[in-house]
């Protein structure tokens, strides 16, 4: 038996109840003999009750002091739990970020970790311990500073451990049953995933999946980690991320052609229109865009309208930065050279995904097929090799996401998956 | 100008109001010219919330972990109030005990204070920060675990950063005005005290006055830190406590033949009935009570009745003790060799402390008299060269202090002062 490194959310730890709960879970894990590291994040609420005392005092809270203020949510939660933990009558030490060796960049509020040093943890472990981490948080390499990792950044504290502890395994424990082919709230026939690959996930979670962050798969797959998503209140198995099918008793897991429908309505539109056609043009646009530290998302540029040498181009972005986006290009309108600006924050995102798409073309044509015959109309495209995006609007989203899961067969109540022979259909 | 050191109590920061009234008053001294450290308890009631949480829990939740868990409370009242002055434009950076170089022995729950290392204190102060401190915490020597200080360890934390770093005054600021010559609440009349000796404010300490703790006054008294005991809610000057008088104004302060009048009624008297009256048996008793880690406070042997051979020794002590004791001497009744135990919860203490006591034996002879004409009788009675501490019932406490603190001229509309010459009167 080797060693597990288990995550628990917010949600499996909100109040005291929960946290005795989440303590039997892990005592179980240390009976059936394994080494056993989990990473706690606050309970319940706390971050926003935090936050709102932080805004209270400042409407501008300094990075290094916010990032003070939050890490007390974790260390209120590990603490506890080592409590309970003990209670049960086995011993267990808590550690911060800091204490665990989780060191990062001197970027606060989203640092990134460059190094874990987890000498405490291995020797706590050692000593018979289960040792109880901080998720979330770690500390500056440089002046030795209190960070936190941004949303998110407990799945990636535990996955960067079960790296640097060489882990058999990391559980991440959340409050639904695993990753699902599709929005369970949104398709009511979604089922549960068994088994998914790194680069499906990754393909999912930036597609608007919310179960697991691209930032923590990105990792586990750099380090080969495998990954189980399951939740804390109950027992059943969850969705095993990782590079090769796990093996699961007697039942084989094959891989699927489409793992899954991801839809997303966090982001808008801008289309800047009347770009002269010539090289340097997009350049000069998405120089200004990154200047302005501004994440986008997709980029579409049409056709050329041969008559006036003009052209638009489109490109998607979280909401929250439209308006620092719109003012950037405005300000710099001489320099780039362009007619005006469109902004639509009333657009949804479909994805699919799934490893099959690359060596089956009818993917693509089924996909346009079920949402034509959905009647739902669609505004930009966009594909990596093992997916397909498009925008539409996000009054259609739920009723596209839905026609496209039963299309592909992913409904739980389907008989036949549909099956591509071959190189198309 | 030079370096202060500022305290705030919970009470001081109890909402986001409180914190931004606080950051206003840091801002005044940093803007008078002075390198300001401030030293900041948990937000009103965290640590008791934080408390219930643990006891939700684990019924005996263990000291490492209780730590972790209670020292999140400074976490966030420290960084709360560093944005709230940096939002008023100055700048200020917070620090854990662990950051701010507090060092400490391995007891958890009441670590002691070996070593204040505070180079990044320094550092901070160096480049124009205000440096905000987590009271209360500290880091462990041996272990580098997070350690807390007990009751009234903010205090301490201040002071012993004023002393590591030279400071010119420590400033406690709380609740009440300053030191008052009895409890407010008890004395009507009770006057704030202007100036008080370290001495003088040890023995108030240890006999029931709550402003503060023994263990702050000793150590401010050893590294010679004085220390402004002051209200935050108001501009009024508070209590000096140092070794000389500091010179207010034009006004000499003098110093007091009677500082103030304690009392206590947290104690419970313990009486070891019929013990043999020769050498060694105190010795057996008290030692069985500290072998079972009990505090005690005052000891009377009374005169042994010649016919006998046997005599009667009592003591007291907090009254959260009072089980542990008497278990303890039962367990050992065959080898200390007594008659039978008496305990009794329903004693008070009433201290007189000052300096003028030792060479004006006419205080004693005053003070018993005043406790006389107040119908108040004496079950015990302990000296030191400052103060003369006795034990009634208590029902009689109130009585008694306002008796004393009337007959000693200390009422604050009394005109004559009780004066005495000589050697006594």
């Amino acid at each position: 038996m080797g060693l597990v490194v288990q995550k628990y959310g917010g949600s499996s730890v909100a109040d005291a109840e929960g946290i005795k709960r989440v303590a039997k879970r892990i005592v179980e894990a240390k009976k059936n003999g394994h080494q056993v590291v989990v990473v706690v994040s606050a309970m319940g609420d706390t971050t926003d009750e935090l936050i709102d005392l932080a805004e209270q005092v400042s409407p501008m809270p300094s990075g290094r002091e916010f990032d003070m203020l939050l890490t007390a949510g974790e260390r209120i939660s590990m603490a506890l739990l080592a409590m309970a933990i003990k209670n049960l009558g086995h011993s267990a030490q808590s550690f911060t970020g800091s204490q665990a060796g989780v060191i990062t960049d001197s970027v606060h509020n989203k640092a990134r970790i460059i190094d874990v040093t987890p000498g405490r943890i291995r020797t706590a472990l050692d000593e018979g311990n289960i040792a109880i981490v901080a998720g979330f948080q770690g500390v500056s390499q440089d002046k030795k500073d209190i960070t936190t990792l941004g949303r998110g950044g407990s799945d990636t504290t535990a996955v960067a451990l079960a790296a640097a502890l060489d882990a058999e395994v990391c559980e991440i424990y959340t409050d639904v049953d695993g990753v699902f082919t599709a929005d369970p709230r949104v398709v009511k026939k979604a089922r549960k995933i068994d088994w998914i690959a790194f680069e499906d996930m990754l393909e999912l979670a930036a597609s608007g999946s919310k179960v697991l962050l691209h930032r923590c798969v990105e990792y586990a797959r750099r380090y080969n980690i495998p990954i189980h998503v399951r939740s804390s209140f109950s027992g059943h198995e969850g969705t095993w991320v990782s590079s090769a099918p796990i093996e699961q008793g007697d039942k084989p897991v094959e891989q699927a052609i489409i793992s899954g429908v991801a839809h997303d309505t966090s982001e808008a539109k801008v289309t800047v229109v009347g770009v002269p056609d010539k090289p340097g043009e997009a350049a000069a646009i998405f120089r200004t865009i990154s200047d302005a530290e501004i994440n986008i998302d997709m980029i579409v540029q049409n056709v050329s309208a041969a008559s006036t040498g003009l052209t638009d181009i489109s490109f998607t972005l979280p909401k929250a930065e439209g308006r620092k986006a719109i003012d950037a290009l405005e300000k710099n309108r001489s320099g780039i050279g362009f007619d005006s600006l469109r902004y639509d924050d009333q657009i949804g995102k479909i994805s699919l995904v799934g490893a099959g798409m690359k060596t089956n073309p009818g993917v693509t044509a089924d996909f346009f097929k079920a949402l034509a015959d959905a009647g739902v109309n669609i505004e930009l495209i966009s594909t990596s090799e093992i997916r397909i995006s498009v925008v539409t609007r996000a009054d259609d989203v739920n009723e596209a996401v839905r026609a496209v899961h039963s299309a592909f067969g992913l409904d739980s109540d389907s008989d036949e998956a549909v099956v591509y022979g071959g190189t198309g259909r």
